[in-house]
């Protein structure tokens, strides 16, 4: 087999057999087969596609290609929860909790935070003592015990994947529904989760611009765990503007906090809810989604979920007096005012422009390197069908210092806001579901 | 800039600018920008085209990557000949010394054989003596006293072609008419001619198999040509069967010699005539190609080409009383005849199978570091239209051991006979101009 005759066969749009797929992927971590190689091969498959089959053998060859995490010795249907990417998306926070409230296990690895969209492992560790390496042991411990349990992806997990992404970055690759699909699924299913909820992003916040686009990759995605035995639900969900009202890793989970409390934002709080439902009827936890709701409803009403959060910041060494006293999580110097520069109504908030002013105050890193600062952040006072007067708050900024990098923050924070004269049709939150 | 910006212009149909293009191509050749990005814009390449101004950009950012002739201390309008390979095409042999006897100088250098078709410098040093590494000076010499000077390519004309090739050809992203257009005219351009005349090769023995590739091919390059102040002119010529009867090295310059002594077999006569005429219009010794054609059927009939090929050999320390005896080329000690195995009329011979097989028995180079055994080679005693009875004689080895390569090559050259009950329509030998 030569990489050579792989890559002619995609670029005139032939289907790659498994082991065609395999020979590919084996060599792209052993070193076997160079790098133009694998990124001529990609490119093909931008312009080409792959069928549901190929897509399929691709996700497994990489899912394999390093540490595969098996969950079976933990009892139940072990549900793990994906979203593409968003700004102010803190949902992990809530559903974690709240569906191990239900009685769903969750084992989960999740990722750290780059460019404008944060990460949940960034967030956790914002709580006061919060450790996300967790061995094997206590992690397994940990979900039998308290029923959920959130770590760092190992280094070795899908290491084929990291390889094949890192090169697709810098070959304008990116772009492609089979290898965003395939990216993503080969991380899951090595992280041994039995039923994979995917919530899909789309909007300007997001990665996939349109719902027709959002659609493409979420079938695309259920088509993978539908080959490979994962039964898997995805959920696409607006991303044009900011989920919730916070932006920064403390804010964030202070609005979980709220949430969990049965206070906090009604979008946050909806997608939230619609996530862990589809999760409990993955689990087996309920028959129907509307009795999902019900039994969510109720472990919020009765302080479950809230009790569960803090058993689970307790289990992982961190402060659980969070959940009662907010003023605990980690706390901005200084709050600076944007004001609005017209009366209008508000008609939308560009998630990528606020997502990128957080990183710019220090919420979130541009390179791998960068260190990031707990407490700053962005809270949004203003959301889309809102009137302002001129003058007006339109959102406070948290930041370390006056600086120029918070001045920058407020232009771009003002920019973001679009104004109107007439009330907009509010944006659906929800754009549909694919199972 | 930055190469992922460039190729992501490229792969969603965006024009690059001249800057760009020359952006990639020092980054190719001094290693700033790594093979893997160079191979996904071949790719994208490949899929979305180039226009002629990319082409172009291309072509003469290739062509300065390395030495370039300086001819204009030559006087007269110096005509470069250019082939898309084929298998017997020995027409450089007849059309140098032929144009240069009726005053067109030619000041070219020339490639070695690889795979199934072969190379003008091997068949020149199958002349007994032949030198084809010439210094700078010699050569500008020779050209200004006998009009014609033929030696091997310089190690760096064009290097940012030679490591795009290479690149290309492990890639499968060789089959795009822009890349193979801009290769070859970087070459020719680097070498410093006035003028280019191009005989673009189309069937089954040739890079492009339809017509209309080839005219695709020819336009690209004719475009090029234009864009950057090179007159140029292309014949589409027929590669179905090989040229003439011979294929092999010294078997070749034989049969160029019978074509300067006005005899040779037809085909190979006329398609040499064709392309000199046009090198004449080209190099401004002729108003049109008809008056080119009676200037070039004089130089032979009077023996002007033949003593001007002689001259040439001389000039380059070859032998030239070959031009005399035909004996004093490299003998194959042995010669097989190939007998056909039914009866009927010759409707093709695949020129691949041909070249293959002749490359076989030594003729040609499977890599690169292969020697040649000049002696040995192919003739084809039927050519299409002829008729041939059980038996009869197809073609003629000239092999230096009866050994399993050449019982294979018998094999081989039998199979690539195609023969039916009735006489086929002849193809016709040209397929078009383009200029």
């Amino acid at each position: 087999m030569r990489a050579v005759d792989i890559i002619r066969k995609k670029r005139f749009g032939g289907e790659l057999t498994e082991q065609e797929i395999g020979f590919l992927i084996k060599g792209l971590v052993d070193g076997a087969i160079p790098d133009y190689q694998i990124s001529a091969w990609a490119m093909a498959v931008c312009y080409m596609g792959m069928t549901d089959k190929e897509t399929a053998a691709l996700t497994l060859a990489m899912a394999n290609s390093g540490d595969t995490v098996d969950l079976s010795s933990i009892a139940g249907v072990k549900v793990d929860k994906h979203s593409t990417g968003g700004v102010g998306d803190k949902t992990t926070l809530i559903v974690a909790p709240l569906v191990a409230a239900c009685g769903v296990p969750v084992a989960k690895m999740s990722g750290r935070g780059l460019g404008h969209t944060g990460g949940t492992i960034d967030k956790l560790e914002s709580i006061p003592g919060f450790r996300t390496e967790l061995s094997r042991d206590d992690f397994f411990a940990q979900v039998e015990d308290i029923g959920v349990a959130v770590i760092g992806q190992s280094g070795n997990i899908a290491p084929a994947d990291k390889k094949l992404y890192a090169l697709r970055d810098v070959t304008a690759t990116v772009e492609s529904i089979p290898l965003i699909a395939s990216s993503v699924m080969s991380k899951k299913i090595a992280a041994g989760a039995d039923a994979i909820l995917l919530d899909v992003k789309t909007g300007d916040g997001a990665f996939m611009k349109t719902p027709e686009d959002a659609a493409k990759l979420a079938a695309a995605m259920v088509a993978i765990g539908n080959q490979v035995g994962r039964q898997t639900v995805a959920v696409i969900s607006d991303m044009d503007q900011p989920l919730g009202r916070t932006i920064g890793n403390a804010l964030e989970v202070r609005e979980a906090i709220e949430v969990l409390r049965g206070e906090g934002p009604e979008d946050l709080r909806e997608v939230s809810l619609v996530l862990a439902s589809h999760m409990l009827v993955l689990g087996g936890i309920a028959g129907d989604t509307d009795a999902a709701r019900r039994m969510l409803e109720t472990a919020i009403s009765s302080g479950e979920a809230l009790r569960k959060f803090a058993a689970f910041v307790t289990a992982q060494g961190g402060d659980p007096a969070v959940t009662e006293d907010l003023s605990r999580l980690p706390q901005a110097p200084l709050r600076v005012p944007v004001s609005s520069a017209e009366a209008g109504y508000v008609l939308g908030i560009e998630a990528e422009a606020i997502g990128l002013a957080a990183m710019t105050l220090g919420a979130g890193r541009a390179t791998k390197d960068d260190e990031i600062d707990y407490a700053v952040g962005i809270e949004l006072a203003a959301k889309p069908g809102d009137f302002v007067r001129e003058g007006d708050l339109l959102a406070t900024l948290y930041v370390r210092a006056d600086d120029m990098r918070a001045e920058s923050a407020v232009q771009s924070v003002r920019a973001a806001y679009r104004l109107g004269v007439e009330q907009g049709e509010p944006r659906p939150l929800l754009h549909g579901i694919v199972q």
